[in-house]
Parts: C-alpha cells; sequence; structure tokens
C-alpha cells in the first residue's frame, strides 16, 4: 500500500523550503516580498507542484530535479488564489486558515504582490536550463521553452482567466452541467493539467504517454472541483481554513445545485476512476498519482 | 537628417498589426479578449518595442525579425498601465486618450485583462524558437530563455513591480532626489532597459556593446520620466490623452517639486546627453537611438 501521506510530506517540504529560499526577506525588505511569502508561505496543498514531479516520475524521470519549474507553478497558483480573493472578484476574508492579502496587507499590495509572482514564475522557469551545458543542452533548452508555453497557455485568457472571468459571470445566472464543466475546466482543470503535461514533458514521456497524462489530469481536474464544491457545503471550516456554505450565499451554480449532493459524489467517484483507468498501463511509478487520484475525494479541505 | 517621424510610424503600423492579429476578438468572443484589445490597441507610443527593435539593428541584427518579442514587452507595459489606474493603486479614469479599462468595463475585468497580458507576453515569448530548427538552434533557444529572464526579471519584484510600491508609498512622503531616481529606475526605467538589453540580446550584441546600450538606457529611461513629471505640469491635457497637473493634486514628489521646472529640463537634457555618449562609437545603424534620446525631451505626449 502507497503511503500517500508520507510521500505528500515529504514533497511538500521540498516545496516550501525550495519556495522559502527563493523568496528571500532579507533579498530586499521590503512589503511586496513580505505579501508575496505572507499568501506563498501560507501552506496550501502543494497538489499542483507534487502532480508535476509525480508526472516526471511516472515517465521514468527524477521528479525533483525539477523543483524549480514545480515550484513556479505554486507560485501562479498563488496569484490566481489572491487576485481571486480581492474585493472586486470573490471579496473573501480568509484563505488557507488566515486572512487573505489584501486583508493583512491592503488591495494595491495584493494586486502587485500578485502579479509579481505571476511574473516570478517565469523569471525562474527561465532562470535554469541556460546556465548549464552539456550535449543535451539543445533538448533540455527547447523543453524549458515548451514547458513555460505550456504553463503561459493554460493560465491564460484562454485557460485560467477565462475561467475566472466565466465564474464571476456566472453568479446569479443559470448554467447546465455541460458549462459548469467547460467553467472548471478552465479555471482550475488548465493549470492541474499543465502541471502533470509539463512534469511528462520534461520527464521525457512520448506522445501516447502524455496522452494517458492528459486523460488522468482532465479526470481528476474536474473531480478535484467537484470535491471542493461538495467540501463548501459539508466541510469543516476549522478543518478548510475557509468559510463553507460560501456558495450557496453567493447563490453559486455548482454540481451539487444542479445535480443534488449524493450524484456529486457519484460523479467525482466516476471522474476519479476514469483518471485511473487512463493510466492503468503504467507501471508501479504512477503510484504516486493513483494515490492521488483517490485522496481527491476522500480529503476534509 | 535621420526620418523619425517617418520610422516610428512604420515601426508602430508593424507593432500594431502585429498585436491586432495575435489577440483576435473572433478567437474566442469574450468580455477578457474585448477589455485586452480594449487597452492594446489604444493607440500608445509603443516606445518599448521600438527601442527593442532598435537595439537589435545597432549591434547588427534584425529588428523586424524580433516583432514578437517585442510587442510581449509591450503586452506587459500595457499590463501594468492597467493594473497602475485601478481604483486601489492610482485611480485614474483617463488614458490614451480614453476611459481606462476599468471605466470602460470594470474592475474584476481589468485586473483579469492585466494578469492576461501580462501571461500572453510569456506565452508568446516561449511560442517561436522551439518550431524553429536549424544549427543556430540551439543558440536561439538559449537567446530566447535569457531573453524572458530579462523581462521577467525587470517586470518583477526587484523591477517594476517595487516601482510602483514605492510610488504609491511616497505620495504625501519627502523624497529626496536620489530615492526619487531609484523609484523610477524601478517604475519605468527597469523595462525600458529590458526592451533594449533583450534586443541587444538577440541581435547578437557582445558584452562591450550591451553595457554601452545599458548605459544608454538608463539615461534615457530616467530622461523620460523627468519629461513625464515635466509634461505633468506644462503638457496639453488634449494632445496627451490624460489629465495634466494630477501629480501636484496627489502631492507626488516629482523632479520640478524637488528641484524647479528649469533645473528638470536641465536634467532631462543633461540625462539624454549622457545616453547619446554612451553609444557615440556605434555607427548609423543606431540612428533610431540617437533620434530616439532626443525625441523624449521634445515629446508633447
Amino acid at each position: 500500500m502507497f503511503d500517500l501521506k508520507g510521500y505528500l510530506a515529504s514533497k511538500q517540504e521540498n516545496i516550501n523550503s525550495y519556495l522559502d529560499k527563493i523568496l528571500q526577506e532579507s533579498d530586499i525588505s521590503c512589503r511586496i516580498v513580505t505579501a508575496m511569502r505572507y499568501s506563498l508561505l501560507a501552506g496550501g496543498k502543494r497538489i499542483r507542484p507534487v502532480l508535476c514531479m509525480a508526472a516526471v516520475d511516472s515517465v521514468g524521470g527524477v521528479g525533483e530535479n525539477f523543483l524549480t519549474e514545480a515550484c513556479a507553478i505554486e507560485m501562479i497558483h498563488t496569484y490566481s488564489l489572491i487576485h481571486d480573493d480581492l474585493p472586486a472578484m470573490d471579496n473573501d476574508d480568509l484563505r488557507r486558515g488566515r486572512q487573505t492579502c489584501h486583508k493583512a496587507f491592503d488591495e494595491a499590495t495584493a494586486i502587485l504582490a500578485g502579479d509579481a509572482l505571476l511574473t516570478l514564475a517565469f523569471q525562474v522557469l527561465s532562470s535554469k536550463s541556460f546556465l548549464s551545458n552539456n550535449k543535451e543542452n539543445e533538448k533540455n533548452l527547447n523543453k524549458s521553452l515548451q514547458v513555460i508555453n505550456i504553463i503561459a497557455s493554460a493560465s491564460g485568457y484562454k485557460g485560467m482567466i477565462e475561467g475566472q472571468m466565466r465564474d464571476i459571470a456566472s453568479e446569479g445566472t443559470n448554467l447546465d452541467i455541460d458549462e459548469l464543466k467547460n467553467l472548471h475546466y478552465m479555471k482550475t482543470g488548465a493549470l492541474i493539467d499543465a502541471s502533470i503535461i509539463a512534469g511528462a514533458t520534461m520527464g521525457g514521456g512520448n506522445t501516447e504517454e502524455i496522452e494517458k497524462l492528459h486523460n488522468y489530469s482532465k479526470n481528476i481536474g474536474l473531480a478535484f472541483q467537484v470535491a471542493d464544491d461538495i467540501l463548501n457545503i459539508e466541510g469543516d471550516p476549522v478543518i478548510m481554513g475557509k468559510a463553507a456554505g460560501t456558495d450557496e450565499t453567493r447563490k453559486k451554480v455548482t454540481y451539487p445545485s444542479l445535480i443534488g449532493i449524493e450524484k456529486s459524489k457519484k460523479l467525482a467517484m466516476d471522474l476519479v476512476n476514469k483518471g485511473l483507468i487512463a493510466i492503468e498501463s503504467f507501471d508501479k511509478r504512477s503510484d504516486p498519482l493513483r494515490a492521488i487520484a483517490n485522496y481527491i475525494i476522500e480529503r476534509k479541505k
């Protein structure tokens, strides 16, 4: 039986200490760094960087060699949370068990801290490979550019940002289940997918392997969102570190609001199963991906 | 005598049609693209992409081959304007002769349109080179990554974003002239510098050439800001497409407020001269850079 708890704890520790190291308060002592660190080091689940490194491993690479890239994805995820929480968007006060960035600092600082994390992601993504020099260099340089492109495309106006636009526009309106799935694929699925595809690319996966992993990530990304909607109803605010019941207050269209909570749970389970089937031909190096798929619907936060 | 007007008009046309092409409304018909296009195609001076391509030319490359990279810089500049104009920051209603993005759309859309332009810049910066394939490929791939790194560093928390933080913090406080210069180097100088260094890198400039161009850009970047402060007092709002006198209303520390308007004009002229001296060893392929340096203090908007 794969020890997911130990695996996650070990990966999270590496991720957290890398993020802590790359963005030092003493670097330049200023409010923007304090705000960036406040949100970045608030102890999230680190699911995207973990998936990224697990995808490297699953195609035969060494995930830990791509900690930089994995952490860049976490920076983008964190920036999106800071901006989503802003008064002009979701107007949330609580995130990861503490005040949101604009509450702890101010709105201008939160906007700029988000901008700075997004920018820093691309700075670190471009900082590594051109310093190395070996016969594999061209291949590695090419992969570095591809990874930047994969991540930027998924985060941009055809991906995560359009997802957030649709999420805002959907409040108080009626969406059918396909519109809701599309919204969620863009808002959260695209970056999860990019984490895995970037990992598989860096790990040297072939087209067939990448396609299978894409299939895995599409399904578990959606399952992740369905599970989030269920948690928003049934979750414990203390464990989650954020308020529950907020979707209903905002009259947000969610899976439970469209198909009921029992069918939502079944949908999440079906999606996880589809994800598991997509990678069933992979060997035990994909056990972390399998365990994470199951964790998505079992998690309490 | 170099025809700067014709040169700028021709470059601006290429830049505008490239930007128009890369971000098509019909792509996905949605509000975010409309907002991005609204701000991106509002007819700015395009000084950064022009400087970038002129720097390529000045070291013996072909500037027009790097229109993509030049336009990516304009996207980053535009994103920074959209976010700077937000109510939480400068709260400006007018930009480039029309309503600011959050006025024409709404605050959430403006935040996300800025985010999307920043992200799109890195998407296009990473989209080009790995499709090509020739013996120069490794060198080109390396340069592409370096250029991404130069631009991301200049735009980030140690550059443009920290400049905006200091700008906000400085309102109503006292800065001395060195603090003001540092603020401006970060807020506007860093990205201008990056435009030129990126151009010189892509054009194949050697270390000495890049150092000279860096010297040029540091001086003209600062001159640009001093000239902006002067225009804020003496400029015609109709020609500028934005309000005048706003610095005084906000009690902003500016060069004129610190050293008076006549000394500010002399400072701008001295800086332009230093910039010109830095590149005096360059041949006539640097005439556009020379003409732009002079234009900075002569411009009316």
